[in-house]
Order: structure tokens, then C-alpha cells, then sequence
């Protein structure tokens, strides 16, 4: 299933136009924060699709029943530019424990790529809620490989994978390759294109690099 | 008409068990983060309810049709206890202009109180969208007053009055007292209960205390 | 006694230089945000100057003897201006209780002006640290009254007045009317000409409609 | 040369108690708000050391000459622990480019292990001035490992190795390895002992564990 939060409007979209532009861009700061906001409010959306349960609360004056999440989701984040958008829902979700998983596209001559994974640490996964959170869905395999590799010898109850923006081909991709009761989908907005170098168009250009600056 | 955003499960009802446990609320940075946290989701279901319009932003790859704010509402808050509810509002609304009331009860010896203002500081709010905050709506005098204060000389477009925690009486108040065409009410949680001294129950105490200290 | 925090070298200046740039004043969050760092950064000087004792705190692995806060500090804020910049200091004295006063100056037709002051919420003072925060020091005469006000029932041990720019003549001010054993001042710049209107130039403009929009 | 930060009383060491203080870490959203805070304080200390130059800024009223910093330093953290530090040093040093690095320990059967480095992220360091954040100095060998395969083929124009609890054999280890003049060292604790395991006490336990959960 996916959810495309940007469908109706709200500050979602606001935001989104504001990391797009590249002119607000070269306001670093602000394009990490962002990407922080953006984060909080799928942290928010998500949080709609977990379980909870009632709980007593004593207050100064007296006793509420409250529902409390029945169990914090694990967060897992792809390095680097996975990061300021991860801080967002670590700010909502902050009992989670987190799982950091760096990956990257090893480029041939030809353009063609492999993603490859070389850092990971993570937390037990097995049945738990995962959320998967990468600001970009291009073509789908670099999730995908992450993803695999984290469940490999764990299954989580359920997985949501988060990206901000998405190509369609990246969404096709794991629509393919995953089922709706293993995986949902969060998107901030859904563009058509993708670059032979797998870029996304307009998409908002290299968010690691905007975040954090660039890299030799 | 009335938004009760607890009467879905999410994150809100997780902040919410916090901000009214009284053994949490001994944590006055966790208190005042949990009413930043609840300001900003606020702000976020506020939003879905405003005007967009569609613009055209460059991106480092392309140009994407975005829809951004028409314009954003006004904030008001009441001192001291909304700040840090105000704070989350304005985290999202970054480019709102800011009114701040301060208003009192002034407690007669029978118990009975009257509602005054004191400090008054406002932008312009002649049709536009105002968002008035106060973490708790009891009696609903002191939101009346200082809603009918802000509104004497100049017309909102239309108002949203924002509380974490209300009572069943104060919302029945605003409702009685104004339209729906002219105000919306936006809670986290109605209380049946008030007190002989207007303290809701089982609320979560003085939010002005909790956030900022006793005063004498 | 006045310290100049920006007569060394140090990121006061760039947050400084940022603050008072009539470009960079565009971005209100940015402006907010330059306030609260400065903020964190006068809480971090001044807790140089406060009393520590010695405790005995077990970590996972052993005994750690620490020197801990006496006391927190009473943060007094002279609203609304001073808004941004008490946060910032309320984030590092996270446990501080804290006092609002709004001041307001009441112009005359020939330019001359008087300091009112309309709303006070205050926890008891009497012989606890206070730090006062307001981003400009002007004539003087506004901090001065707002102290005179705090004062008037409860003595504190000792005071800190917290200004990011203030003119000469209000730094002269004070330490005609207040001893050193009373109060020390804490600035970020000193600025050599005030306004007929008590404008500090070349200052910042007005850094309550800098930070929250204009008032009518 | 080694600079204490804790040597003078200061909000630091109320920091450093509390994440120290097993009972606090329960708390990981302020644990890592502790470790944050600390990487501001030490970003603002660290800028004392480093140039600037005059500006000339045009404020609404006039025009102010400010020195700014000459070039922001290139910030470097040590994957996963020293995020939330980084993050400190982050929002202060907003405009800075950023390394990322993760290297683990490889233990062999007899406790002994030897440090790997498996993701690098980097920027051009070339004669720029390099932050190294690590929230433990224990042996010096990681911190150490780091900086040489920072460095191996391009030379900053000096570093600063972060710290916020070092043993006395990290601190010789690093002092016996490097001269002054190529690294500064900064910590917020000295403490005597490390453990056969190589974790220091009275420390305060596995920092990347407290910031984000136990990893398998």
C-alpha cells in the first residue's frame, strides 16, 4: 500500500516546495530542518496505524485513562542523508532504539551501479514495527537491498519504509517485490522521472549533500 | 464544530499520558517538549484546513508545480502557559506574525473569579486566519474575553481556537457563544469534570506552573 | 561590572553579524534561532559565575563525584521581545523558574517617552540568583524599572542583566543607578549612539518585530 | 595540548552528572538532549581558537563592522555514538561540511581487539581546520585509527579531537602519537581507570546503547 501524504494539502507541501527550491536550498540549516519537520509529520501520520493500549494515568487531580503506544516502533535510517530526516521521527518516537545501515551505488563505466552495504547496528527486529527511512525512493533497489539485508535473519511484524520523494519506477519496484502485509509505503510526493544515474526529476538534487555538504 | 484529534489513536494520546502523569510532569523540559511536540501536530491538522495555491520551484534537476500556503494564519497565545504550545505552533508556522494576550482571573472571596486583561500585543488580523492557543479551555471565559478583545476593531476570516486539554463546559460555552462559520475549536482530549474553582479534572494540574514554575 | 562576551573572538560574533544583517533578518527563524543560541551561550558564561557543590553519582560502571548546580537561577524575561533569547537560556537552565514582565514605553507627543509596566508573573525571588533578559539595552530606563519593579518586595542575592546589544549611554545608566555588588551586566555589543526615538544604532531595528512580526 | 572544559565549574559539569547518572539514562531523549547541549558548549569554546575577519553588516539603521569566522571547520563524527554530540556541534556551526566515519572493535577470544574502519564519508579536508567528535576517549586507538585514515592523504591545517570523557591512557596515547601543533584535544572529564574490556570508569556506560538502544 502507499500513502502519499502530499494528496492533500497541508504543511507537508510547504515544506516540500522549500527543500525543492534551490535557491532555499543553500540555507543549510534549513534544509535540515526541514527535512526534521517533514520527518515529525510522518512520524505523526504513521503513528496513526499503530496499537495502543489504556493505561491509568494519576494526574494532580485526579486519574485519566489514556491510550499509550503499546510498543515503540525500531527506526532505522540509511546513512548519510537518511539522518536529518530520521532526527524528526526520533523527536516523536524517542523511546525507539535505532538501527543505522549505510549503503552506497558502486558505479561501472557504463552508469550502471550495485548498491552495496558496508556499516550496519541494529537493534532485535524480530516482530517488532520497523520504519525504514531513506529521503529518496529512486530506483527502489537500494531500499530494497537494505531491507532485505536487515530482515534477513529477523522478521519484523511490519514494515514501513519512508521516503520523502519517490520516482514512480522506485515505488513499482517495490511494489513488485514486496507484499502490502509485509510493506506499506510513506511518500511526501511522487515524481516521474529518473536519470540514467538514477537521479530523481525535479526531484530536489543530492539530499546528502544538501544536508551535509559534499563528499570526495 | 469541534476537532477532538484524540478520538483517533496516535502520538497525541502517547504526549498527552505524559504531559497529565504527575510523575512525568516532574521533568519540566519533557513537559514543556510534550506541549512543543502537541503545538506542532496541532499546527500540522490546522494546516489541511487552509488555502494553497500551486507555484513553480526550481530544482537543482527541474521544475515541480508545488502547493504552498496562501498565506500564513496569525498566532495568538495567552501567557504565560501557552508558550511552549505556541512554540510548537510557531516551529511550523515559521513565517506567522504573533499576537500575545495575557489575561487573569481575579478571585473574589466567595470563589467566584472575573476574567482581565492586561497586556495586549497584535499584528494586523482584518481577515485573516487566526489561531488563538491556550493549553487549557475550563470555564471558556478567559478564551471568550480574549477572543472577543482581539476581535473588537478587526474581523479574522475565520478563528481556530486550540486546547490541549478541555472540559465539556468550556467547549459548550464557546459553542453557545459563537458560530461555526466564525470559530472552530481544536482539542486533544475532553474532560467531564470542572471544579468549584474552575480547574479541570482530571486535567493535568496548573499548565503554567509545570511549564515555568510557581509565581506569587 | 559589564562583560563583553564578543571582546574575544568567538561565534557570538557570527551569530552576532547575522542577527544585525538586514538580509539575513529576512529569514524570522533564522533570527529566532541566532537569538536562542545566543541565548544558550550567555546561560553557559554566566554559569561560570555560579556556586557548584560536590556529588556522589553512580554510572553503569562505577562512582563519579561531580560538581552540580548549587542552585538554578531565576530567569526573569521582559516580554515580548525578550522571548527567543530566554529560550535560549531556559534550554540550558532547564529546570530554572522563571518571571514574565512586559514593559511597554508610552510615547509623548514631543518624542519623550515613559516605561509602564502592564503584566508581571514572578515565583518568589528573596535571595536567589536572578538573571534578566531583554535584547536591547537603550536608555536603560526599561531594564532599570522592570528590575526596581522585581525587587521592590524581595530582595535577590545577586542579579545578571542579560542584554545581546545595548547602547553606552544605557550601560552607563545602570551602573550609575545600581552597584556592582547588586548587579553585573552581560552584553554581546556595545553600541556607541542611541536615537532621539532611543533607537540603538547601529543595532538590529526592533527585535520584537524581527522575531514575531510587526504590531499594530 | 589538552584543554579540560570541566576544570572550571560550569553548566557542563551539570551536565556531565547527568549523563553520567544511571538513573537519568533512563531518559534517552535527555540523554541525548545532555550530549547536544555539551557539543554546542563545546562548539562555542572551540571557536575561540579559531579566525575571523571584519565584516562591514548594514542593519536597518546603520552599518555595524562584526568579525565573522574566516571558514567554518569540517566537522567529523564517529558513527553511531557521536551523533547526538555532532548534532550539538551541528547547530552551532550551522554552515559546516561533515565527515562521517564508523569503526568498530574486533574482539579476538582473549579480549583483545583491533579497530576497523568500514564507512567513510568525506569531504575535502585539505588545509581546512577538522573537528573529530568522539563521546569517549578510552584507549586513543579508534580516535587515533580515525584521524590517520582522515588524513591519510590529505592534511588539515589543524585538528581538534573531541572528547566528552577520556581516560588519562587515551589522552597520553593521543599526547604520545601526535604533536601539538598537528591536534588539540578537548574533553569535558579526565578519568583514571580503563577496564581490561577498555571501557573507562567511572565513565558512564556505552554511550551509542544510552543514545539509541543496545544493538545485536
Amino acid at each position: 500500500m502507499v500513502n502519499n501524504l502530499s494528496k492533500e494539502n497541508s504543511l507537508i507541501n510547504q515544506f516540500i516546495s522549500e527543500i525543492r527550491d534551490s535557491k532555499v536550498q543553500k540555507d543549510n540549516m534549513r534544509f535540515r530542518k526541514n527535512l526534521e519537520r517533514l520527518g515529525e509529520i510522518f512520524a505523526y501520520e504513521i503513528s496513526k496505524k499503530l496499537d495502543y493500549e489504556t493505561t491509568e494515568v494519576v494526574t494532580p487531580l485526579g486519574t485519566a485513562s489514556v491510550p499509550v503506544l503499546k510498543a515503540y516502533p525500531v527506526l532505522g535510517v540509511i546513512l548519510r542523508a537518511g539522518l536529518p530526516f530520521h532526527q524528526g521521527l526520533l523527536n516523536f518516537f524517542d523511546k525507539s532504539e535505532n538501527a543505522f545501515i549505510s549503503s552506497y551505488r558502486r558505479y561501472h563505466k557504463d552508469g550502471n551501479f550495485e548498491v552495496h552495504i558496508d556499516y550496519v547496528s541494529k537493534p532485535a527486529i524480530e516482530n517488532r514495527t520497523l520504519i525504514l527511512i531513506d529521503p529518496m525512493l529512486a530506483t527502489g533497489l537500494s531500499m530494497g537491498l537494505t531491507y532485505k539485508h536487515l530482515v534477513a535473519e529477523e522478521k519484523p511484524a511490519h514494515t514501513h519504509l519512508v521516503a520523502l520523494i519517490a520516482s514512480l519506477e522506485g515505488i513499482n519496484y517495490i511494489k513488485r517485490n514486496f507484499s502490502n502485509s509485509e510493506i506499506t509505503i510513506w511518500v511526501g510526493a511522487i515524481d516521474d522521472e529518473l536519470t540514467a544515474q538514477a537521479y530523481i526529476v525535479p526531484g530536489l538534487g543530492d539530499a546528502g549533500d544538501l544536508a551535509f555538504g559534499g563528499k570526495i
